[in-house]
């Protein structure tokens, strides 16, 4: 393979030289990323070309001159978007990814974030040995393993270029492992040197300063939960080290028979919130999946269905799920209103809001040190309050899910769970993957 | 009224006297209470009598002396338990307590709690003049009109004791109201004087050390609602005052049909938990119906059946109800369990506990920062749990109702709600007494 993947990254840079002289554009084609590293881990590189251009060169031009000269140099390519427009090709069997930036030579020239890529490139390129590579390769087969290596937002874990910091940083696996397993969250690194201001101020759980720009966090992807994964993975790696953590994990997909028995024994509501026709990259889709589930968990909360768990979906082209699973389908009427201190600020307008109105079904009355009532609930069903919930410009959902109306299914419906694509993520949310290496924590039985 | 009360009192010290010439023993009937201050509400008069025996009289005689005393003077009596046995007579239709107490000066030579009532009462006499008397009488109408009068467990509010010390402090009834208006518990007073030292470490909201005996707190039974509901309704009384104040509110009674009705209208799960046959005196029936049904409301927080309110009720002679409102009668089979932090004590514990264990229905892994299980509930329905809370001695409830088998009875059950006097406690229970001065404290409209 690694025969294969460098001779296609020369034919592609080849290609793509001509065709940029062919055309008169002053680019040169520049590959990065873990083939050229040669840290990719098997059966995953991925090529990329970055064209890089002088910094005089107009920005609204590097967009339409990449992909002239990628259709010169392989024809067919697929248009996608980051900081500029750039092309999917297709050589040997292999997706390029042949994206613009601009040359630079330090973070100061920074003109978008893909600038700072070939420095990345060239930083590692000039310090990595052979022996460190297998150490990273090995890393993001661990990484992989434990279900923490991507840092797209779906995984929220260790991106390819963080790993290799860290052995770096490490020097080898293994002594990475033996520090993280003491880790304390939250953490924070540099490569050397002392930490600029901003580190004491994040919030992020892991810190790592960039070395090639030192304002950038390159860990801040890392959510909490996988951060303690690996350290966790660590400490049970040190105890009882294993194969395992290095092998990728995949559930087998449940039927749809499956999954109603599974809702049935677990006897909890299973709801999904589905939008259709969101044409927008898969990053996006993916940010509001996720934190459109977070919030209308959120709202359940305080409207008192008792949400156990809450995940976001998207088939990276247009549609988006939002997936919860609520321990009620149906409040009683009655609620119970805690409201102000007695005497304090507030109490004129609780008492004149509850005080015979028609929902009040008790009170206001004092309790301990507050004003209490009993008021009656306008929306008892999960159904009717995630239809409130959801539609209208007010609603509680992040921007893009604003304003379209969600189809809204529960598991009783007849057309649940609404699309195909979606039952292998909803085995995985309900089965919830127990962490593989937790037995590894236990002391063995003498 | 008055002058009967006086002549009941004098007629029954007289055969007292008398009984006690003729049996030789060594005491001396004293009148206390209310009745002898004038301090009393209208049909409100309690007779005490206290026989004051000598410090060196033997302490386990003093009860059978004073009932001999009793049945010497009015033939009949009923024996009742407080710090000795003591007897309940009838004369001209009142009640008469004769209740047995050393004769002391003053309370370094306190032998029981029953030995300060004549303290009191002498310090009171000393003090009280009748405009002060009709001022109190005041006070005690306006605290049994918004229900804070009396200073059993079931009410938790003011005695007549503490009532008057009231009065004797701010000189008025109306001074009392302003003052009480802009109180900010906790408050504690004293007649005269530094306050003690435990003042400063006193949990109570309200504390109001007593004249004759600087140890004690005469405010210890108002708990923070009620002192909260006085203060509020003073304010009220300032904004608005009316005769309404003094009045006493009675809700009309529910049938059982109405019963059902409301409850059909909340949609809530109505639990009566009743204990028969424990002959215990009213206050430690009271206290631990109290007490029984505050620890269940809390067992079924935790369990997750979201109690809205809980009270315990008692027929002060052998029967205890404890009485919850639920807003849940069954739970899911998944429960949702948050363990210890990932690296942290207790790790492998947990970790050992639900690793493939039979209910363990997904996990352990890692979210946040804790290691999170979905285990399966070995108990679902809300009469399950309950059963199994108030069974067996490791029960969760006061001593008193520890062992005894309870009845459980849900609103469905056909023999709901099981006793018939304990009709118009659900009734109050559901209907909660709204705080009739709530609307005088809302700014009436322009």
């Amino acid at each position: 393979e690694r025969v294969l993947v460098k001779e296609t990254i020369s034919e592609a840079v080849g290609r793509l030289k001509s065709a940029l002289a062919d055309l008169g554009l002053p680019a040169e084609p520049t590959p990065v990323g873990s083939a050229v590293r040669d840290t990719w881990l098997p059966g995953k590189a991925d090529i990329d070309i970055f064209l890089l251009f002088p910094l005089d060169y107009p920005s609204d031009e590097l967009g339409p001159a990449t992909l002239a000269a990628a259709e010169r140099a392989f024809g067919a390519y697929k248009l996608r978007y980051a900081s500029h427009p750039y092309a999917v090709v297709e050589l040997n069997g292999f997706e390029i990814d042949v994206v613009p930036a601009y040359r630079i030579s330090n973070y100061t020239e920074l003109r978008s974030p893909v600038d700072r890529t070939p420095l990345h490139n060239r930083f590692l390129l000039e310090r990595l040995n052979d022996r460190m590579r297998s150490e990273i390769r090995l890393l993001k087969a661990f990484l992989r393993g434990i279900g923490a290596y991507g840092a797209e937002l779906a995984v929220g874990g260790f991106s390819g270029y963080l790993a290799e910091l860290l052995i770096l940083k490490y020097g080898s696996f293994l002594d990475l492992v033996k520090s993280a397993s003491a880790w304390r969250p939250p953490v924070s690194f540099t490569l050397e040197g002392e930490p600029p201001d901003w580190v004491a101020e994040s919030e992020s759980p892991l810190i790592f300063v960039d070395p090639v720009d030192p304002r950038r966090n390159v860990a801040s992807a890392v959510t909490e939960t996988q951060l303690n994964r690996f350290r966790s993975a660590c400490s049970a790696f040190l105890k009882q080290p294993s194969r395992e953590f290095f092998t990728e994990k995949t559930l087998p997909p449940v039927s749809r028979q499956e999954l109603a028995r599974m809702l049935k024994d677990r006897g909890t509501t299973l709801l999904l919130v589905l939008y259709e026709g969101l044409a927008e990259p898969p990053d996006t889709l993916w940010s509001q999946a996720i934190s459109g589930a977070f919030r209308l968990k959120r709202a359940l909360e305080e409207a008192g269905f008792n949400p156990l768990q809450a995940e976001g979906w998207t088939d990276e082209t247009s549609r988006i799920a939002l997936v919860l699973e609520v321990e009620r389908a149906v409040l009683p009427v009655v609620e119970k209103r805690v409201g102000p201190e007695v005497g304090g600020p507030g109490e004129a307008g609780f008492l004149k809001k509850h005080l015979g109105a028609r929902d009040t079904l008790g009170g206001p009355f004092i309790e301990g040190s507050r004003w209490v009532a009993f008021k009656a609930r306008r929306l008892t069903s999960l159904r009717d309050v995630v239809e409130e919930l959801t539609s209208g410009v007010e609603s509680i959902l992040p921007k893009l899910l604003r304003g379209s109306e969600p189809r809204i299914l529960l598991q009783d419906d007849s057309d649940f769970p609404g699309w195909d694509d979606l039952l292998p993520f909803l085995g995985e949310f309900l089965r919830r993957r127990r962490d593989f290496f937790a037995e590894r924590l236990v002391p063995p039985e003498d």
